[in-house]
């Protein structure tokens, strides 16, 4: 079968010729539908070799979906034919954190060596993939897949941030959106459709402030200095209740910093990191929680496809062949692209 | 190997000689060390045919422990020889609510005739038990299996109770326990070990009541009518924020609802029901929650058993050989026990 | 000033001339702009005189809403001329449940006699009236106190019945309504505005159900035996996740309670009362949380306003003036009502 | 009356004789039983002019309790003779968030100029205090002032922080409490009563981690950079759910980042500052929150005397005349109090 992998620390994936594998007990082929192309891939191939672990060649893919194909021994319930979504922080299923489906925060991912799909294990971007089992399967129904794949990183990480804000997010409440990519354009949607909150967008980009107004933020501001002004404007000085942050570098982390007000959140979300001063008399508004959440749960995936089946979210996807991946990452590292990519072997 | 069996509607349960069963794909063999025995067995061997549903024979046994005696094909993270507790309500392990861990509330299991150990599928109580998939299993560690193998119901039932109930126990609190038996009394110790309230038990019998000083009740009253004003005037007569009725029947129904302040909790889980007048209007106190929640989930049964390990739970524990295991069934018919009664094979 | 009071048990209220009350220490007097007829008025006015203990005469209006405009000594924070909302439920303002704001559960106010305006305290039906502290006053703004004077009632007891149910109410989630009335029809869009439930209306009047589409409910059926089907096939057999009930007669809580799933919440808002089965063996559904909540707290107020600013919420109203008042009741009382009735002096 | 005056900065308090205040409308003035000794009042005192804003001469103590000595017109539901505490965060009571009970984060006392006693308004150190209003007092029933005084703060602020993490110190969690001075010996009491979870304390000094021992701390260790490894090891390398750290340099909220867990709570109370690297990518847990919560709301004060009442909370005081006061702040900055300092008047 045909498979995108990075083959080579620094060098673009290919697409390759590969053997179709079996699934064995436990386990579960699908025929994949789509594969969603995210900044975390682009990430990791842009880390020198000292700092790569995900093992080479990698066929890349953590957003997939398929059709379930094969079905190995010991899998109940699952059938054959069955449109799928794929669970991607894979945990081992066991620990305490799996037995609640915090699988992101699993216990013994690190010393079992167990890695999701695409970083790590094979992933979505080739014509059959492997799932290592069949509570990594989440049922799409109806649900397109192409335009819905992406919903498993690119939908379940802001619904992930979210849910943990939502008590924050009262009638009157306002939430921030920094960065309007992949995530931060769901990201939107899914505080609009859980919260009463007023969503405000901000980016350096003015076609990601138009996409951020279509998907439903209320108010949109370049992402610069002036921002914290307009912001504390809206709230008539007294700050924002939440700000979820997709690109979290030192600029926007000292920005979100300025316009949470006390018991507010400030989650970021993006790949990034930087220094905050926080302490009692730092300066910084008061009970202020400032966290940095993975991916999402088990059930938090339900919730966010029963979310999209509803109509809250839409997913502005651009398709590309499973031959023209290449190209695709070639867009997300020029930063041409709006939404999401989406391969379709 | 020996196994006690439920074989004839309205007949003593008995000890058999059947073959000792193999582990398929994903399923664990274990070599019981400890079964519980429980009121509901006694419950379910009570009803006539026409409601009877758990299949005959049937091998009784849902509380168990054991160790790891062999692993079925595709079990991973999980060895020969580990001591685990069964975690009892089986799911699907793939519907929404079995994806975050509450398979005792699984959407599937009425139509995949998922039936837990001892309540349809083969029980505990025999030299060895199959386990459908390593994720029912939690590890017990250094933790006697005897003493704690009735932590899988006793322990996990009044603890998934009181769990809904924690945000209303605040410092200042009242929670009464009615009915000081085999859940009873751990009830009252995870009432002691998880808040700061104020614990109450009930009883018609005054051993039990005894036993509920001995484990941590603070105060202790006949289970009468008198109750009601005794608990009364503990509050100042502004009535207590929860009761957890393990009885349930229509007297302690009422006596449970006479006693609650506004916005308390009302928890039944005893296997008994009973009418109350709900409504505002009704005369009850405002925003009480009434709820009959099931056993437990998977992490609360990690949870419960943690503690154990830090001392907080000790289960008064009567052990009977599984030869004995008949006798252990009469004399809970006949309320001769004190606390639970634990078969060894 | 004119007044509009009920007088003598049993007949209907009159308009009357009344001093204009002097505020106390600590006091407010508000000119009031607009006051909101509800059933429970009617209620009470149906009472025999053994049951009724709101004292005669009594100025109606628990809804009410007026422009500050006479401060009593030590009122701070407050200046004539601010439009302001009268919450209702007024407690002691210093026990445990009034630090807190819910002094719609206040524990002294049977000990010390406070009443709610219009329940016992003169009430919002008159030209001025008078609330006992700054406190029970929350800010207007811009909104315009005809169209919003129901929400410190009609908004703010469902919206605290369905912010007890936010996290039941999940995406995916289905909410049922059942009574279309004043409180219901606002139920509608508290429902939409907080949550990505799908809303489902009950009611046995079509006019109440149209209303229920026109403000958003998404299914609407007759509130018949036949209900209960309809609404289990949309949810696929399940159940649904909450019900609200502004009715709460024997039949609907009946219906309600066949209605909702496990875990479910089950929530009695309407001034009735009835007998459900509860308990593990009932036949009733598992963990089903089922409450009578009672008005709202001080910062739900606040939230509920915020609600109405962002155009999440409009009351259906129908105008009277203070002369017409008696004809609004009359109506009320004949079922002539869309929506809800306010007074406007 | 005598009270105890900062009056020029950089210059010890003094005693001096003032007038005896008069309680104006809504105001109580108590004849002071008990005043605490913080180290917010030495914090204050250290300040240059240029960031001193807390008005000359200060009345200091913002740990307050007292006798109803005499009430302003328009108070209600408090009679002269009662033994009270006082709520110290003072708000505008008005707000969102005084409208339940968080005046610690009051939206208008920046704007209003509002300010805690001993903070800006007159404190307990004199032999009379006025209230500036009755919801700022808290019955202390028949606790000793003198032993509870501290409670007010040294009580009331680790309770505030630790409530906001209490979901994640489920059973078999870990709690650390860094700095075991006023605060962290309450705090590891609080800790006890209402979790299960382990506690582990770390100081500087030898005395106050014997004190630790001695109110509750099941592990001990001296805060060096290898407690890193010991607390570590007592979690087999998983690390901590929660760290309360009431130092907050830059030495403890590394130490404190070094130790807790993914979705654990880092919670900084104590009056310093420092910088954390955040975000995904940064080596830190995921999903760790960290905040700096303030004092705390007035229902969780009536929840800490709770605490005392019930036997779960001794501070440990030493006990200074109101003459004696300034070898109380003495003795303070030199570090040689244990537990917390208390003047009586």
């Amino acid at each position: 079968m045909k498979a995108l992998q990075y083959r080579n620390i620094g060098q673009a994936p290919e697409v390759v010729e590969i053997d179709t594998p079996e699934p064995g007990p436990g386990q579960v082929r699908l025929k994949v539908t789509a594969a969603g192309v995210c900044h975390s891939d682009e990430y990791i191939m842009s880390l020198p070799e000292s700092e790569y672990v995900y093992g080479l060649p990698l066929t890349l893919g953590h957003e997939g979906a398929g059709i379930v194909d094969k079905i190995g021994e010991g899998v109940k319930y699952i059938e054959e034919g069955q449109s799928m979504a794929v669970y991607g922080p894979w945990g081992c299923g066991l620990c305490y954190e799996c037995s609640s489906g915090r699988e992101n925060y699993c216990r013994n991912a690190g010393t079992y060596g167990i890695t999701p799909p695409g970083l790590g294990a094979p992933g979505s971007m080739a014509e059959y993939m492997i799932v290592d089992s069949a509570r990594h399967l989440v049922p799409l129904g109806d649900l397109d897949p192409v335009r819905n794949v992406s919903l498993t990183d690119a939908g379940l990480t802001p619904y992930h941030g979210i849910k943990g804000s939502l008590e924050k997010l009262h009638s009157g409440a306002t939430a921030v959106v920094i960065g309007v990519g992949g995530l931060g354009h769901v990201a939107i949607q899914i505080l609009r459709a859980l919260t009463s909150a007023t969503v405000v967008a901000l980016d350096i980009d003015e076609a990601k402030l138009n996409l951020a107004s279509d998907v439903g933020a209320q108010y949109t501001f370049p992402s610069e200095a002036g921002a914290a002004t307009m912001v504390s404007d809206l709230t008539n000085g007294l700050g924002v209740d939440a700000v979820f942050d997709f690109v979290a570098n030192q600029a926007t982390l000292d920005l979100g910093q300025g316009m949470v007000r006390h018991q507010g959140d400030h989650v970021l979300l993006g790949a990034g990191a930087g220094n905050l001063k926080m302490g009692l008399v730092s300066g910084a508004a008061w009970d202020v929680s400032v966290r940095s959440p993975y991916w999402g749960s088990r059930s938090e995936l339900f919730e966010v496809l029963d979310l999209a089946r509803s109509g809250n979210i839409r997913v502005h996807t651009e398709v590309f062949s499973l031959d023209d991946a290449p190209s695709a990452y070639e867009k997300l590292k020029n930063n041409q692209l709006l939404g999401r990519a989406v391969i379709v072997p």
